[in-house]
């Protein structure tokens, strides 16, 4: 598809050659990412909360507790912020100035809107199958009780653009001489030895989704 | 120390039970993590930001380019909310109701001031040793050049509440008795392996405290 339109909220004043409007660019981020970083404002003084999101097509989702002052406010239509990054790596250059850090982050500026019905039915099965593909299959479907106490909010992305960090340091000239070590050190979001609920029944095998868990 | 206060602001709408005003809680969230979600508000609309930050004592530090438009805009004491989040792990429960994920969070509330003088130095001396311990005595000190170009803010710890969940999921009932496995997959931020730049001179050890390097 072609770029998000660049917009006086979305254009980079800083560094514009980190940014882009490219979906190809900015889905991934969010498709790997689980949490973002939703802002908004009451009474004038901003918020922000985390919370996982998922995105399908050019949308993306959150959810959570029907009593949620955050989703009743986000709800009415009130201007959002969601911010999602994700920390790469550290960047070791021979100064302190230019250290650095490796990542990949997207903004949104959107309002979100209620999804109901049927559509609500079927983010919430995905929200389940985005952040653990394979697990859907193997819980209890959901009821409707628990869909009345649940509020899906889906927000476009129209106004987006994500920013990207990669590479080595870039050292001032006269600085490559120092004898310090440079480079990067990765960090990725690792999973580690799945820890069984104590009030397992039977010996339910562990999945093999759980086992090859990974994002990105 | 005793409790930060919990004011309108901080006090936790809902699962009060997951949240803390203790700072035995809330520093050790501060500084394990990297990267903070900075929230402000321009012209009604609200924008989060990722960014590095630091804690020494009560306060939190970012810092970035003078010419930031953030930096611009918080150097000025308008309210900001800074968020820190670290993903512990995904809770799988028999129902998608039930599926969770275990976090650490922090929410302040303040507003900030620039940092000057010879404190600037010392924080900004801290953000490299407090990203990679070890690291400021590998590098070229900072000159005033870099520092005037270099904006540092500090907020205090006031208007400041965690909010942790851990352990197994939490199911109905009747929902025990299915054959789902169910339990936690950990995460955490796992450093891979280091890339050299490809501009290094000589042939200096890989240090010690990147070998080692982990957070929390």
């Amino acid at each position: 598809m072609s770029q998000y339109a660049s917009t006086p909220k979305t254009r980079l004043g800083r560094l514009p050659k980190r940014g882009s409007y490219d979906p190809a660019v900015i889905h991934p981020i969010l498709d790997e990412a689980l949490v973002c970083h939703v802002g908004f404002v009451i009474d004038e003084q901003p918020c922000v909360v985390p919370t996982l999101h998922i995105r399908e097509g050019n949308s993306v989702f959150i959810h959570g507790s029907r009593v949620s002052r955050m989703l009743k406010h986000l709800a009415g239509g009130a201007p959002a912020c969601i911010t999602v990054t994700l920390l790469d790596g550290l960047v070791l250059a021979r100064s302190g100035f230019h250290h650095s850090a490796n990542y990949r982050s997207v903004v949104i500026y959107a309002s979100g809107r209620p999804v109901e019905g049927d559509r609500k039915w079927a983010i919430l099965d995905r929200f389940v199958e985005s952040v653990v593909p394979g697990r859907l299959a193997d819980i209890r479907p959901a009821t409707r009780k628990e869909m009345n106490a649940t509020t899906v909010i889906g927000f476009p992305l129209d106004e987006v653009s994500a920013k990207v960090r990669s590479g080595p340091p870039v050292d001032d000239a006269e600085d490559y001489d120092l004898p310090a070590w440079a480079g990067v050190l990765p960090l990725s979001l690792a999973p580690g030895k799945p820890v069984e609920d104590p009030l397992l029944r039977g010996e339910p095998p562990l999945p093999d989704y759980i086992k090859s868990y990974r994002r990105g």
